[in-house]
């Protein structure tokens, strides 16, 4: 089945929005089995929007249209497609009581603009909109669909999911349903990743394995392709099996689940009290720590520590050492794990220094270099790191690093 | 003079990427004067886009493409365009060596595959490629534009504001140019803001005012129409004008420059040092703060006092006062800042407290309250502030109210 995606609206052609609808549309028919081969954005203008609509229907089998729905006399699209099919508008009962009852609920009055929206071509299967006023509509002749989703992201997304997906499931039925699981790693560049895994992807038809980078880290996407949900879901089980006997160590989450989620919820469950000394991260880990709701049970507090008396001073960083060596170095990484431990009487410390950039880099020292300590009851483990990107991109991944260590030592040294 | 735009790559029709280029060169487009009237997507699928670009070259002046001119065999969108103007395809000389010095540079060598993106139809304009290696063509007949543009975003992007541009305005003149101004403001909600510039709105023809909510806060956008760039920022810098004399004071920024540049600017220029004590925004400010490159001169050390007793050990905050009035309100905020200006020996001092939900709200303290204290020797503020919105929003929203309160204190108390 070909599918032709018509978006309309003024603001997609001065671009002033970018089109999210037609690649939300093209993913979720594609994943049901349906060939999406063309995409057109057309404005509110009578003759272009008929010829554009008559050009889709003459090559595509399904035209779905989202956008000029709305009650003004800018909004279109369905007298329009109705004019193509010789269907006449008419007031559709249901959807005018279900508009009724809205502004009721909000206590606003509706103005005669607003049956515009409930003015539908005569003969149509109606799509309720349970997020807004527009029903949706959908016309056929001959074999051909015209198909109308209102504009608004949130209504096109609930009445694409709630009813065009059940209508062309019942209409042409699907003949596969394609599923598909993230694994989230980190610790293993691509290349190594790759090579552990490299049969796996090789033999790949159905499920296939894909490796992807992420500022998170690399992910794992396993695609499966079923007649049954469960089916697919099976057979990505068997296949994340296989992948975890190799590499699960690096495996840290699935679906893109965050990273401070898991960890916040590996401090709670063993009761861990945590703290940070943040130098070039500058409190990024203390903030993403705490974007976790009830975050006071396993931080009660965290410092950056910039300068080297700050460090020295609060943290009991060895003068000396930072004399000697300056502050961005092993050594110095791991008094400060140990020394925050001291300052806030916590379990678990998180030391972080490194040179974020742009500028700050040396030929020994260069930018992206940040070394990261983790300390406790089970001693102080340090890892170097090379970071590339941005100063932000370095932060964000030094931050990233040192969750996942943390969750490590957690799961190695303390996890009941 | 009537544009269609024309992306194509299969990754738009399966919706695995949204198409910001369509998007980028419409808003491009209008601002130059020329009129956006349909965007098209395709695959790449021969007979369909030949379909597609003669449709296109049929309703449409100048039909601009992107994407398709790779090195591999599903690049055909070069090739499909000469076939449509009856032109064969040729070496470029130019770009193929530009081709060879860009792979030398990069100590990389070039496969036969790569000639392909520097063969070229014959007789075209060709647009070299500053950021790639696929030159862009402009193919002409009877008066009808076809523009071959890479896909790449970064690519497409600086070839069109490199080259297209100057080729449309060598070719069509503009009618008139369209240059927009943002004033960001802060402290002034939108329906106050209005209130107080309502007749300069009223009264706009050119330039045009709108009032927009952002994060950040609600920004003003003036926008004008004229013959040249010139005229148009003259006409801006009058409107302008009339705008700070009436609510000057809570314009921060212009052009949507982060608050965090303009704060870290005045910090620096005045050798001001700068700690914060955050208890709800979790290290969010501090991190902010040192998201520029060089803010060790302006801020040694940081703290996050999220318990109690951290609040009292480190920042001396009164027991008493805890335990009379929670940790949440103004008399905290204002003993954090203070506090911190001892701990670190900084000039200023930020503390904020508050509820940053979605749980942890009373009726008395409801979710989104906030208290911000700014300190220095000029003496102690402290602001009560409701913001809404989701944890990360109302998180968001405290530190850029604690930046502008910052920027306040400096330019009321210090700025030479």
């Amino acid at each position: 089945m070909k599918v032709e995606i018509v978006t309309t609206g003024s603001e997609l052609l001065l671009g002033q929005i970018v089109n999210t609808n037609a690649a939300y549309m093209s993913q979720r028919l594609n994943d049901l089995g349906f060939d999406v081969i063309y995409q057109t954005t057309v404005g509110d203008n009578h003759d272009r929007m008929k010829e554009v609509l008559e050009h889709a229907l003459s090559r595509a089998d399904i035209v779905i249209t989202s956008g000029g729905l709305g009650p003004t006399q800018g909004d279109i699209t369905k007298e329009v497609s109705a004019e193509i099919f010789g269907r006449k508008m008419k007031l559709h009962a249901e959807s005018k009581r279900r508009m009724e009852e809205r502004f009721a609920q909000r206590h606003v009055v509706w103005t005669d603009n607003n049956l515009r929206q409930v003015t539908l071509p005569e003969g149509a299967e109606v799509f309720l909109n349970y997020n807004g006023i527009a029903s949706g509509v959908v016309l056929e002749n001959n074999g051909k669909y015209l198909i109308n989703l209102p504009g608004p992201p949130s209504e096109m997304k609930d009445m694409f999911e709630r009813s065009l997906k059940p209508f062309l499931q019942r209409k042409f039925g699907f003949k596969h349903i394609i599923v598909s699981k993230v694994l989230n790693t980190m610790g293993l560049g691509e290349s190594l990743l790759e090579t552990e895994i490299k049969d796996l992807i090789l033999a790949q038809s159905n499920p296939t394995l894909a490796l992807l980078i992420r500022p998170a880290g690399v992910i794992i996407r396993i695609t499966a392709k079923a007649d049954t949900r469960e089916q697919a879901e099976e057979m990505i089980a068997q296949m994340e099996e296989k992948i975890r006997q190799r590499v699960g160590s690096y495996i840290y989450a699935a679906n893109d689940e965050n990273l401070e989620e898991i960890v916040a919820k590996l401090l709670r469950d063993n009761c861990i009290k945590v703290s940070c000394a943040e130098s070039c991260t500058g409190g990024m880990l203390a903030q993403r720590l705490t974007s976790i709701s009830g975050s006071s049970s396993y931080l009660d507090g965290s410092i950056v520590t910039y300068s080297n008396d700050v460090k020295t001073k609060f943290l009991s960083v060895d003068e000396d050492l930072l004399c000697a060596k300056g502050a961005v170095c092993a050594e110095v990484a791991g008094h400060m794990a140990e020394g925050v431990v001291q300052m806030f009487n916590s379990d678990i410390g998180v030391g972080i220094t490194g040179i974020a950039g742009p500028t700050g880099g040396t030929k020994t020292k260069p930018v992206g270099l940040v070394y990261i300590g983790v300390s406790g009851k089970y001693g102080t483990e340090v890892t170097e790191n090379h970071f590339g990107g941005t100063r932000d991109e370095v932060r964000y991944r030094a931050t990233q690093q040192a969750l996942f260590m943390l969750r490590q030592y957690i799961l190695k040294n303390i996890k009941k």
